[in-house]
């Protein structure tokens, strides 16, 4: 991060009509910012929701209440805004980005980029997700979408997942960077009844006994036990931090694929933002070792980038509270009694 | 809250495209919001923030970090958007509407409604802020205001405060509704040092025991240990609930404005909906009075209406979810597997 355009953010905003830190959150999330894009004044100018999408072969042990198909019929409805992501990426002024990088099915549908890598994962719960080739060339894919987009004049990314069955690889995942077991990271997805949280525990378990993913390695890890539009998105966090454009985080899916990228390259985390808590339980563990605190806590559990979106106002508001408000002086308004402060 | 509005709204959400209750606080909100409106679909057409002014006598006690002045300088920033609320009703489209309901100085800024009830309130740690009289008053200017924004269209109404001292008068309302003594219900306001918070302590105590308010009466709490643009901003809720449109409160002045209108009309509890958890210890117990659980932890301490500015697009986000997503049949999408499903 750039320390010399944080510290004229932060100088600025101690100088603005407001008692010194009244603005809490957003003043530190202006600071981060500045950090990231090195613009003292940070300004977000076009906002850009990426949407990646993949099947996975682990749907074959019946460990999601949602049928497999959803991952390839809910596509068009994106784009329609039709589907969570549609309506509140509309909502925010965001443009909306849907890439078939995995879905089991052929894809075809109006502005849905293909660059599918294979069609969907193996199931791991019996061997690798895929190759170490096709992770890596899963992460190219996020990269070259994410570099796109920043050419286009993103200045703030949002991440979205869609891949029916996709929080068991992305528990496999946390377990594998954390060595908590499986108890602790998986959760009930779409709200799975005991039964199916059970065979959860015990397919992520499998899953780690099977492929000995190797912490060490993220590759290693997102190839065995993770999934193609993880790696997508691994690939879009990488890309955008690569241009210092800050990148919104969504829930339990895209925080999986943080882990990756944050193991490929530590300082990335410096250019993510937690957007919310999920109400997937895990969550608080893969954001605790991110270093991530999130903004909002609004019990969401969709994924598809919802939780990304709704944040977006927010981000701005710190932008434009650092760049819009006067200083005092330049308001000719009465200074504060620094003597009174808790900081004088 | 129309019940009738609200089950058929739930209904809806959950047939939505989308695992049921997946979108945690939003779904909450837009049933919420449908039982205020009546609509089954409810939508934010046009969005109001109403900042209430007035000045404090006791700033005398040396309460306050802050010059008295700024009450009155501050009010042309917020109407050129170069102060905190005037730069976040902008980004959230926002009219604002500021309204002198109390301020010490005379007041001719353009744009700026003259409605003062008298040039600031009596110094509560020796007598009472106001007669009950002026209170009744000052609720009237609030009711009238928001009666007006509604007829204009208002379909959200944010409430803001700006009042230099405004703290300590809350502080003390609080007290005097639940019983916590000063200790607990007293905080740093604009993070006043130690010194100055001790002083606040045993002024808001000085005026429970000199002014002696009734908590059965909220009329005479109001008056003797309020605020005139607390009274305002009381009879902007009641106004707004009485319009059935929804009220964001703001941090901790605005609560002890809600405090004093659910006082006088507990069902406006229903129509409220908490944008933030201050900064400012004692809201959480302001809010748990008020049965209220808040949408933002921001560490905002700035008021002004800021936090419920910011709140806005995720109220409107709810009502969109609701309206813009199409259903499971609607869309010719797979339906979940009921059996696997927690509920089911």
């Amino acid at each position: 991060l750039d320390r010399e355009a944080m510290a004229w953010a932060q100088a600025r905003l101690d100088q603005l009509l407001k008692p010194p830190g009244s603005l809490g959150r957003l003043e530190e999330l202006a600071v981060q910012l500045a950090g990231i894009t090195g613009d003292p004044l940070p300004a977000i100018k076009d906002k850009c929701v990426i949407v990646m999408a993949g099947d996975h072969g682990v749907v074959a042990e019946g460990v999601s209440a949602a049928p497999q198909e959803i991952t390839y019929q809910i596509l068009p409805h994106f784009l329609q805004g039709t589907a969570g992501i549609g309506v509140l990426a509309r909502h925010v002024g965001a443009r909306l980005v849907v890439v078939d990088v995995g879905v089991a099915r052929p894809v075809s549908f109006p502005g849905v980029l293909v660059r599918k890598v294979r069609a969907g994962t193996g199931n791991i719960a019996r061997g690798p997700a895929m190759s170490r080739e096709e992770a890596l060339q899963a992460i190219g894919v996020g990269i070259e979408v994410a570099t796109e987009e920043v050419r286009k004049g993103a200045s703030l990314i949002a991440t979205g997942d869609m891949g029916i069955g996709n929080t068991t690889p992305s528990s496999a995942i946390l377990s594998a960077f954390t060595g908590l077991p499986a108890e602790e990271t998986v959760g009930r997805g779409t709200l799975v009844n005991d039964t199916v949280l059970q065979k959860k525990r015990e397919v992520v378990a499998r899953s780690l006994a099977v492929n000995r993913p190797d912490p060490s390695d993220p590759l290693d890890v997102l190839a065995k036990v993770g999934g193609l539009e993880i790696a997508g998105l691994a690939g879009v966090i990488l890309g955008a931090a690569a241009h210092r454009v800050p990148v919104l985080l969504d829930g339990f899916i895209t925080g999986a694929a943080a882990l990756v990228a944050a193991g490929l390259c530590p300082r990335v985390r410096q250019f993510l933002i937690a957007s919310h808590l999920s109400q997937e339980k895990a969550h608080r563990h893969m954001l605790r070792h991110l270093g991530l605190r999130p903004l909002l806590d609004f019990d969401l559990r969709l994924g598809e980038g919802t939780g990304a979106a709704l944040a977006m106002p927010l981000v701005e508001a710190a932008c434009k509270i650092l760049k819009e408000m006067a200083t005092f002086s330049e308001a000719r308004v009465a200074a504060m009694h620094e003597d009174k402060l808790l900081r004088s």
